[in-house]
């Protein structure tokens, strides 16, 4: 590896602790949200932060888990998760609530290309590996939503998220088909899903089915 | 194989996709209950009509998944999903509510009867592979239910559901012990299981514990 | 084997046996209080005396699962589960509900020791066995929880249980780190666990945060 990148490689790893711990936070919230303790703020916290990979290793089988292979963001996920709730607290989490959704939108197009790409490299069909980067952008929030007793947000609030998920993915497959290179692919997919995330939130795009019923 | 068990393979096919696509409704039409957006849906139709065999194969570790061997009937839940809650909508989907009930009860006993015989032949001991059986047949329902969050129907229906498919696998266990052939277990299985499902649905049977609590 | 350890097997065996009968019979209260019928009472009998150890087994991918190792022990939880269910009822598993706190907090020390162990010698890294611990101790009654459609007491108990489970853990690791035996590190870890639990409950410590929110 040269160091350019090497470089790359390193910003990509901060981009992606970036999400990993503003995905935390985002459990710690909805944790906070239902009263809960000590043990179920950082079970909250480690599901919306690694939940969705570690249901796609379950169903295309892979191991080490990413909380596995890097302890030390396992315990800063954690450490992170306890400290948060206890000095910062609900409010204060809440005040800050619109701060996450850059860094939120940043981690689902991280977490659904990688999806994408490591299910695309085990063998996965097409359709099966866009799903499985859908799963691993988007499930770690339902992870915490069946935890915290609510339907799951993702699956009821009619503005685009796992759906700029699909897109991306449908990139990255259109691209590997055409013969792209692998960096390439996976690049397009992050980019095109964040941004398509951060287009929807900006414009106010909502799901069908309206709400005629 | 000769032109006789090709057609019974077809039939057999048949009668599986009738089966899937007729759970795949009833999870669009928990969804649309509670007013889930095109996500929810699909995930709901996703999980009715794929995840009882989704939890087997991860219970006893098999690989592929049936969706990912067959993508073709992946994406057809997912496009029946989608399309059915957009074009026919809840009421209209309720109001056929009723027709749903014997493709159900055929499901119930083909997957029941699947579950059981892969189990068995990956070695699973008697009663873990008659268990099997029955979450293939029914688990389905209970995930759809738990995202859907309620109180999985299975468990609280006082309508024997699951006790039909484990006395299906109890005929497969036995059949099987006694020397019968595979095809023939496999087939008292599913028979016994839809029978028993549409006996007790016919004379209104119902499971202890009695109300009295 | 010598006829000592044999003795000592034994006698753990026994202790573990009635760890997890106990812990099924908190599943059985669990679906009676949500009027559940005869299969929703014995799948929360089977979630909570199995489920923490299947999702520690799902998680560091190890096979066969206990229940299925141990198919008699299958049958006494089902058949416990169905019998005290009927037999008993709602009221009477109540009024002996304290009674099951012993036995729990043995099951807890006992599995999380095992669930440490399992995790430690599959090569897991240290913060994750503790966790696998954790979640082979406690885990089963969040299964029941979210089976019966409740924030999981775990979470929000502010009562000190995972917590517990947590110090054994970490007792374990470092005493494995300073080259103590194995069966030295195991019962510490279950003595410390047990007895964090014993006291917990005795002197009502609490965990934060203080519901100041």
């Amino acid at each position: 590896m040269n160091s350019l990148q090497a470089l790359g490689q390193q910003s990509l790893f901060a981009l992606e602790m970036m999400a990993v711990l503003a995905s935390a936070l985002s459990g710690v919230l909805g944790a906070l949200r239902q009263r809960m303790d000590l043990v179920g703020i950082c079970v909250c916290g480690f599901l919306a932060a690694f939940g969705g990979g570690v249901l796609r290793d379950i169903l295309i089988d892979r191991r080490p888990f990413f909380f596995v292979e890097h302890q030390g963001v396992l315990l800063a996920v954690l450490v992170l998760s306890a400290g948060s709730a206890i000095l910062v607290g609900r409010r204060g989490l809440e005040s800050g609530e619109r701060w996450l959704r850059l860094p939120d939108a940043v981690g689902l197009g991280l977490f659904s290309a990688t999806g994408v790409h490591l299910s695309w490299i085990a063998g996965q069909p097409p359709l099966v590996a866009v799903l499985m980067g859908v799963i691993t952008g988007s499930f770690g929030g339902v992870l915490r939503d069946l935890i915290c007793n609510e339907i799951p947000t993702l699956f009821r609030d009619h503005r685009p998220y796992a759906v700029c998920a699909a897109a991306g993915g449908g990139v990255y497959a259109l691209l590997t088909w055409g013969g792209a290179p692998v960096a390439a692919a996976i690049a397009a997919c992050a980019l095109v899903t964040t941004g398509l995330r951060v287009l929807a939130l900006q414009l106010d795009w909502r799901l069908p089915p309206a709400e005629r019923t």
